[in-house]
């Protein structure tokens, strides 16, 4: 079987969300998602970039994040067909440990925790191929890329585009 | 630089002696480290078979694990030489993520979060080297394997083996 590792991030989960749901309840203001395309992670947002790096500390925010749209179904298919795992850089926000493996427990729970991997740098893990939207955890990857669209990446051309689950389905199943 | 990875359990943190000290505390029995030698993790002990199993599911108990001798010393010479990498199987054990993560910024400071990897298994990281009293940890590995003794692994000879951090001194430093 073939070795799919796919990130959490902005991939399974709508990490973009929970920042623009989070500056929501801080500040009042609804970000446009399209509003942060082209700037790098966080940057996107027009004010309180010193608060907006704080979110990721908070409890509960890698906890609540939303599934991204059809990422349940096509894992489900890629789990029966592929060595997969989940390669989060967790590794950052102790906090997030706990709270990305109950978030794993509860939305994909076909997975087993055999499958999960915390780290802080993804250049020990191999495998055929990486679905993630950093373009650092894939360049040092030794298998096939592909970027998974999220507004901080749209600039990078230099892996293989998936914008959202339904293309992920097409290229793998 | 060359990329070596190593176990806690057992290889930087003494279980073994947590798995004493716990017995010990619960039903008075100080059992001899030797007479745990050639029998699995946890089944040397005389009684008690099943509640020795929810050991680990306790709080504190990864977290107050002593370190073993002269492991601090040794690693941060590796650390200066190496491609190092903590590879840890704590998946299985959710309170144990963030009780790991601690204890090694306790007794390792020296290591960054870059470095530390928690997983279910470690079929999926790859490296030059790895360090782990686990045969089942090194067999699917790619690279140099090298067994830690532990009580649970004399009877194993497949893997070069290492006794003591000293020995790890002499082999990688």
């Amino acid at each position: 079987m073939e070795r799919l590792i796919v990130d959490m991030d902005d991939v399974m989960a709508d990490a973009t969300g929970q920042f623009i749901d989070y500056y929501e309840r801080e500040f009042g203001i609804r970000v446009d998602r399209e509003s942060l395309n082209h700037q790098d992670e966080g940057h996107g947002f027009p004010d309180h970039q010193h608060i907006i790096k704080q979110f990721p500390h908070r409890p509960s925010f890698f906890r609540t994040m939303k599934r991204h749209e059809n990422s349940y179904e096509v894992m489900r298919e890629l789990n029966a067909r592929y060595d997969l795992f989940i390669v989060s850089a967790a590794m950052e926000f102790p906090r997030s440990l706990s709270e990305k493996l109950e978030w794993l427990q509860e939305h994909f729970s076909f997975l087993t925790w055999k499958q999960i991997v915390f780290c802080g740098s993804k250049t020990v893990v191999h495998g055929d191929y990486m679905i993630d939207d950093m373009p650092y955890n894939l360049e040092k990857f030794n298998g096939e890329k592909f970027i998974f669209t999220a507004p901080h990446n749209l600039h990078h051309n230099h892996f293989t585009r998936l914008n959202n689950w339904n293309e992920v389905a097409v290229r793998f199943l």
